[in-house]
């Protein structure tokens, strides 16, 4: 702990309220006649999320000028609730055996018990954010809405080597800047704030959400076993993600027919190939120049706000997302 | 058309009232940028449900004393939204291939189309809900928690011949009477009325909810396959539903042993056999008693309210209940 910085400290402490105020909702439906879904459910709700959406709704709130952290706590448990819900279903869309380095849920029950228990946190996640002004409510569902638009998108471009970069922004809009968006200009409704700084955290929220899946689909590409996933799940299963779009729109020739040979006969033994044709059409470089774009942007768009500390570690947070290896 | 009775012809014409603000919510939604999800959920939300929950709102909403049809409009349509986003969930656990006649969602689309409008569907039944009351959202969160809840004692007990007649209500009150008596009760608030009304009115859907699934659960052991889904799902899928629960207890030594070995090698070429034994238990008559009793207890729940055109529907939909056919 000793050698953490200042600002990732206070980060730290932002994340064990969450963890915290989340255990205590966990015990509290444990008590309710709901329990048998609560049981089935807390493993995937406690193993370890990073808790960056409520974590960012907790900084947008202050830095919008709110002063409760109380009052916007449930809205940042509903944004991690409905953010696991989307995760145990995806799951059992994508095949997926871990997660975190643990058995993915449908795994270690049945696709049943993932189907249920994936509603059952969609329902909590909307029982706690339904208790809002309706302009939140409303703001959670359009978004909510769009992640299965954005996830009906992907199924449609599986394997599509005619994906452009349009369609990909379109699909990580809806699965998974809309939410980060979405967690920070609730939360700054909820504090009260100005339509103007509203937007202001709608934007940064919609960059840092960006840059956060980039950067998930970089690790897919580049990250080790460690990740707790599997390197290379993305390719398996024929997801277009931007460094694979760009290559196939860089290479030619040979190189272009070499890489779409890969992808539509991909197995372990060809990741050599793969990473080569990649870096030789400089995706790698292209995908980590985006990322810092969207780190700029969200950056910039947090300047017309006063300097706080909620704004310090906002911005913290969005280089963080380069950073990070899980 | 003429030989509906005036109440039939009333039911009818709230139910016309549904389906119409149901219609539009759906063109509306196809106008937005979730309109891909809308329209893979269109043809399931749209096919023809009886609409039972939204109606039965709308109608204790007035026997309520609430005067404003258009303010419990959304919160109606919510019931409608959950209830069709559990059926397609459902069908995907049940692996059904057919629902009232056409092919199941997940069987026209796939798996994952199922999930995701499911899902869909969930999350613009509580953009509805959510809305309202801080105690609305509550009690339609735990009711849906619920039906989680229910589902997964119902396949706990699925093949379990030790079964008994109070898990089953567990089942069933999880499941599809809790959003009766859900739907009835948060009408009720969204009146303003007393509490002793809300109470009064959330019996009434407790005991309508639970006819019409024994009701349902009836229909599948003697149904025709007019009904839209081939009879004896259940027994197929080891479903215990109350006859078979009540002849497993009724009969003894080889009629048991024979019940017993007809549920755990069930095929086609058995009916005569599974019928012959229920109708030898008495368990058809025993089911059909208790559904008039769960009526009876929603008419006699009724009574401390004044007499309107709304609670003489509302009994009529109690009894009519008993005689549909699917």
């Amino acid at each position: 702990m000793v050698s953490l910085s200042n600002r990732q400290m206070s980060l730290e402490r932002l994340r064990d309220q969450v963890e915290e105020s989340l255990e205590n909702f966990v015990q509290d439906r444990l008590t309710k006649s709901d329990a048998p879904a609560m049981s089935l459910a807390r493993d995937m709700l406690l193993s370890g999320g990073k808790r960056y959406r409520p974590t960012v709704a907790l900084l947008a709130y202050q830095a919008a000028g709110g002063k409760d952290l109380d009052s916007v706590m449930d809205l940042a448990l509903a944004s991690e609730l409905i953010h696991t819900a989307t995760l145990i279903h995806d799951d059992i869309n994508d095949q997926a055996k871990t997660r975190r380095g643990l058995p993915t849920l449908h795994s270690a029950h049945s696709q049943s018990h993932g189907i249920i228990a994936g509603d059952y946190l969609f329902v909590l996640g909307f029982g706690l954010g339904g208790k809002f002004d309706a302009r939140i409510v409303d703001r959670m569902a359009e978004t909510s809405a769009n992640i299965a638009a954005g996830e009906l998108l992907q199924i449609k471009h599986i394997a599509d080597l005619g994906t452009t970069p349009e369609d990909y922004y379109a699909i990580i809009d809806g699965k998974t800047a809309g939410p980060f968006a979405s967690a920070c200009s609730c939360a700054a409704m909820q504090a009260d704030a100005e339509e103007t700084i509203v937007n202001t955290l709608d934007e940064f929220g919609w960059e840092v959400g960006r840059a956060f899946q980039l950067v998930d689909d970089l690790l897919d590409l580049t990250g080790d076993p460690s990740m707790g996933k599997p390197r290379g799940t993305d390719v398996h299963e024929g997801k277009m993600t931007l460094p694979i779009i760009h290559a196939l729109t860089m290479l030619h020739g040979i190189e272009r027919e070499q890489l779409a040979d890969v992808l539509q006969n991909f197995s372990d033994d060809r990741w050599g190939e793969l990473t080569e044709l990649l870096e030789s059409a400089g995706s790698f470089e292209y995908a980590k120049q985006l990322i810092q774009n969207h780190i700029d942007r969200a950056q910039e768009s947090l300047e017309s706000l006063p300097d706080t500390d909620a704004k310090s570690l906002m911005i913290e947070i969005a280089k963080l997302s380069r950073g990070r290896r899980t």
